[in-house]
């Protein structure tokens, strides 16, 4: 019965990252006015909004790898990890308004406000790397990961997701350094996190 | 094949509960006009808006649970049990019209709206109670419940969700006293339901 | 093999309903500008929305209960049967804009546009009705029904669908009578096709 | 276990794909001002919207139908492979915008504005047929298809998916000529591949 409940939460968190990943397009839009024959220009003006895009995309999908990763190594789920699942899931479903905003400064170009944008998505990026190890830590010191699992892989789990948070919150002082820099070096730790992802490996 | 019936149920209503809950972040808007350097100042004014979204957050992703809980209890599924299933996917799916207007009314601060807004989140709530009674009595009633169910499990879930409506009900009184407390409350009684969620106990 | 590939064209069209359903409460919307204290006037004012909802919402579920009936008496997809079931989704999932247009038009109360919004609502209904019977022609024509189906429940099937389309191009006459009554039948029939859902009964 | 995992990445595919097609509903809009009586001149003007819809909704649909045959010849997931798929949904993902686009101009009816929308649509359709071609050859070059593939499919799938470049890619000229012929186009491409696709044949 433990795997069938693990599956029905898996399949709802596909379901709530599958929505915010693709809600993301919602938020790329032409401005209501537009004169006739403006329409090439007004694309190329949404520069911002197609780099806001393609950068949550990428974040998000690949966090539904991590999220998909950490659970190949829990056997059972309880109402607590439910409720820290869910509390993930909301930190996640967030992003696509950070996103709309950064986008938004990125069209309009004053440098306060995109300190302002970068901040906020680079405070919910920490909070979303929080969340990671409140699931991790709940199923660990509950005794939901799988029997057998081995030490090394939950020492390395452990460690990793500390420096998840560790390197989200120093990127944060990169916002005040350079946006495109801020944005690569999110969109190059989700991928450097992917490919450190966990194996359940057990112990014979 | 009835088992194949309750994943399709489940598979349908998982979709439901996670798309709805995504979308509370369609509500969270900036102001169509923003003057430059103002961002960080409009950020902060959406206080109201991050409030609303984070209970109804906790609220639905914790209904989706105690939907989880409720079909492990429940064999098989008829027609007449979609219908009434669809009914209460009806309720929680209103839920971001409220959820939208709290927000709003936290943003606009008058008293007068604040209550109203209230008001039909708390409705809102009273009707999704409702509706997860229509579905457990019908199944009970219907004999869809697993065979040898202990007789005390179905005992307990027919008294939690009489009380689920009462406290949802009596939450109504709370909205005339105090914002933050009604929404408290609220938050409170959901986390209390996924504590008190029901096992299927057989008899041997 | 068949039998998964079944599986994944049941759960894209689980998801196309399941997000067609819940699209629909982004279409209940107060009115951009309102004065202080005006709330109660205005969510009183949205009467029309809420019918339009429950009756789309009601509508939608139970045809993905008719969906989900109709494909248990399919045993094997081929590419055929997936690009019909496109054109059944396409029309399903036009849906929430009809809904969006009634709830305008029941608030706006001029007696022209309601019969234009629900002509275009009752076209849409007789295109998904026709959508139906291209699925289950397609399907029994090319041999893809359950091995040793009751030929009693082809039969049925084919008689009902049949109704189908002819109830609801019926319905189309009732638009000129009245608002109300139009949309009871609409939910009505819905019902009806629930109650009569055909089982996949063999012939020993 | 490799079953589970293509099983959990197609779960997350068919939610994207499932969304993207069920958001193109969203931007079917009446203009937010209109006079009474008016309503079924409006409807009959958002013609071009109902056509990007249609074209939008076959293809993501068909879409959907190739990724399920083609993931039918992989065997196992590995992480590279999951970011590749993302970049691939990523493209298909971002396919309302152009459909948006789209459907305004051909409102409007500016030449010029007209090209500028096909142009986009047309480079979103090459995007992603490059972003299959990646899928297809990651998985092919680090032996992640089913063992005992025969190689005749192999080829076939190879040889089909650089065609399906070039043939998006050509389809940009016809930008230049006609619309609707473009659109037919499209349309006519993606039934094509549907009819086209590949069968897991293993060699004994």
């Amino acid at each position: 019965m433990s795997d069938w409940e693990t599956g029905r939460l898996e399949a709802f968190s596909d379901g709530v990252l599958a929505i915010a990943v693709t809600l993301l397009v919602l938020d790329i839009r032409l401005p209501d006015e537009l004169e006739p024959g403006h329409l090439r220009a007004a694309l190329r003006d949404l520069g911002g909004s197609y780099a806001a895009y393609a950068l949550s995309f990428l974040v998000i999908g690949i966090m539904w790898a991590n999220h998909h990763a950490l659970f190949r190594l829990i056997a059972v789920v309880d109402e607590g990890l439910m409720f820290v699942n869910v509390i993930l899931l909301g930190a996640i479903g967030f992003l696509p308004f950070p996103t709309a905003v950064l986008a938004r400064s990125l069209r309009t170009g004053n440098d306060a406000d995109q300190v302002s944008a970068l901040l906020l998505y680079g405070v919910t990026s920490v909070l979303i790397a929080v969340g990671y190890n409140l699931v991790w830590h709940y199923a660990r010191l509950r005794g939901l990961l799988l029997p057998g699992l081995d030490p090394a892989v939950v020492k390395g789990v452990t460690r990793d997701f500390v420096i998840g948070i560790v390197v989200y919150a120093l990127a944060l002082v990169l916002v005040f350094v350079s946006v495109p820099l801020t944005m690569l070096t999110w969109a190059g730790v989700a991928v450097f996190f992917l490919r450190g992802s966990p194996r359940p490996v057990l112990v014979s």
